[in-house]
């Protein structure tokens, strides 16, 4: 097999930590298996430098802070490979450059254009372990340097992946999986061993220290088989991020989602006239303001009713927006002791009942839901605050997710 | 005036002092003249980097030790471009590959093949200050990054201001210029103002701290003007260093050198048959032995006294050398207790009496002369190392240098 692994920059944090990564591979080529691994810089790195270009400018040019932040991959991967060759595994280091990547011209937070596999075919023909220098590649048009981003690393990996046709990508971190739901809430939460592309979206949260959106619908688009693992526990299989069709029994739920980072808008007394709730969403649009869940009620006097979550860091953005229809509206008014708890599953395509059972198990908690809204695979409820741990408990146990 | 400038390790070793080196480039700039910048990685970075190699192995790939040193200098030029860019001075760092430097492909000691100005020239054209990334390049086969060893960043500076054709190069270290002497030595020692490349090279002692001799042969090679002067007390005019027609005024001694690293081998009673000399001094050359000072001597007995110095670090070396001609000699005696005190100046070529008044300055202080040897340039002489600052301060004083 061909496999791409990332390490994340806590991965290769010490030189221990480098020496462990070395020795993870190494086990990979025993078995016989092909290795590029795409290496962050050591962690805090990154943010040394961010600091020492803040010392000189506010703003400082994206072309030069991605000159300054590829030089910590860099770092890493030769570290890397100095460590395998040593072993007598042959080893070689590549730049973004030397990996084929060439990205748009978005310095700082460039999108991968084309890989050039040509320069890694012939590395892994030669029998070599490659180290890639994550989160970089060159612009098409001035051949500088350009860095991805945050998350760049992973992109990288998922990218090279997909185009060199690689079996798996593995995501190594120091979390060893997707659990059914925060582990912190619910001690009885389980690793996952596959999940769907979609079902992962969905569940971002759960998968928020360990693979970004970003990364999960490029494994998606280019069909990669993605896995999150942990460089700290190698010997524990991760959960492999797939293809609906790879999944053979398709669970009803397979997971619980908390967000806690959303405010409630209300807006009530909506003077009802045709196209306002669509003028309100297009401003709030227009505005970059991610709205999530939207309900709307008639309320009194033929007037309309609207209630929508925001995340919290668009709530100052909002506000703004909003005094554009305070003439129309009897009252606005924001709550953000409140969270969303989604449920979400596959499965739910196919079966029924699968609400009604979550409404009753947060009902005989007595949880009051603000808001509900349902998708083919997913189903998000908001409710106050204070109840988000029992809330999460008691449908991961209506599930039966701790079998 | 096209200028490159050059700024080591520790010219850029703190985030003030990079600042400190982009006011000395606005100066300049503000001056009326373009401005290629070449930087070395922050002091103790280089140093930390081999470090964590060496952590891995003793004897990493040196293609990997290229990729992992040369991002530090590129952390540098990004920081120093950032500076720039900020106080409205546009300016672009560059990698040595955008610099155009292609080098052979002997890693971690490469040398300078061509350099393609073309990038450069553009940036100038543009108005821009360019900052180099300096001690590296690529290789012509395999386009890695090379790195070009000790002092590659002076090595760097000469050969773009060679190629591009600069009208000066100059080499700003912690020291304001050559001197006379070692002011440690003798504080009446006085700072040059001007000096050939062929006394520099000979006062290599003197420069030992600012410039080293890779880079003044570079220079003369390519009639590159190199200064050396200070980032500290930029106000300070440095050295010129230039060939040496460009020198109206020929002192008849420009200065006293000092090498405390010899040490004297003395063989005595060597049997006189033909060729003994040619074969020993063969040995010695293909032990890679650097023979400094030889003297011959008829010995008692119709055999021979041979005299020599070499550099301390050959020491071990030479004695096994020296093995191989024990039966053919009586006695082989060594000594690290001695100096070598030289005088250089372009000026003796046609003034006599110098040595005579070198050799009286030393007999006044009752200081023994053990071995001489001269050049046209250059009088060396070897005395007992306690003597060797009275020497220094003796010939500074009969050649009136202090004037």
């Amino acid at each position: 097999m061909l496999k791409v692994l990332k390490f994340g920059g806590t991965s290769v944090g010490t030189l221990e930590r480098i020496q462990n990564v070395a020795n993870i591979i190494k086990k990979i080529k025993d078995e016989g298996h092909d290795v590029i691994a795409v290496v962050s810089a050591m962690s805090g790195e990154t943010n040394k430098l961010l600091e020492y270009a803040a010392n000189f400018s506010n703003n400082p040019e994206a072309n030069e802070i991605d000159m300054l932040l590829s030089s910590g991959e860099r770092v890493t991967s030769a570290l890397l490979s100095i460590a395998l060759n040593e072993q007598g595994y042959k080893a070689t280091s590549m730049s973004g450059r030397e990996a084929g990547i060439v990205t748009d011209n978005a310095h700082t937070k460039a999108r991968i254009e084309s890989i050039d596999t040509t320069n890694m075919k012939n590395a892994l023909n030669d029998g070599k372990v490659i180290i890639v220098a994550g989160f970089q590649g060159v612009t098409e048009d001035s051949k500088r340097v350009s860095t991805l981003g945050r998350g760049g690393s992973d992109l990288t990996a998922v990218a090279i992946a997909g185009a060199i046709e690689a079996d798996v990508c593995e995501i190594y971190t120091d979390v060893d999986g997707i659990y059914t739901t925060d582990p912190r809430i619910e001690p009885r939460a389980k690793k996952l061993d596959k999940i769907s592309y979609d079902e992962m979206l969905e569940l971002a949260s759960l998968g928020a220290k360990v693979l970004q959106n970003r990364s999960v619908e490029m494994a998606k688009k280019l069909n990669v088989n993605l896995v999150s693992r942990s460089s700290f526990t190698p010997e524990v299989e991760g959960t492999l991020i797939t293809k609906e069709e790879n999944i053979m029994e398709k669970p009803v739920v397979s997971g619980i989602a908390l967000d806690r980072n959303q405010v409630r808008v209300g807006m009530y007394g909506v003077i009802d006239r045709p196209g306002i709730a669509s003028s309100i969403f297009t401003a709030l649009a227009d505005a970059n303001i991610n709205v999530d869940m939207i309900v709307q009620t008639r309320g009194l006097d033929g007037t309309t009713d609207l209630d929508f979550t925001i995340p919290r860091t668009d709530w100052e953005d909002c506000k703004k927006v909003m005094e554009k229809f305070k003439t129309e509206t009897k009252n606005i008014d924001y709550n953000d002791t409140i969270c969303k708890v989604s449920i979400v599953g596959v499965g739910m395509k196919s079966h029924t009942g699968v609400a009604s059972k979550a409404f009753s198990a947060l009902a005989n908690e007595n949880i009051n839901i603000r808001i509900i809204s349902t998708s083919e695979i997913k189903i998000s409820m908001v409710v106050e605050e204070k109840y988000a741990e029992l809330a999460v408990r008691a449908l991961h146990d209506a599930y039966n997710l701790d079998k």
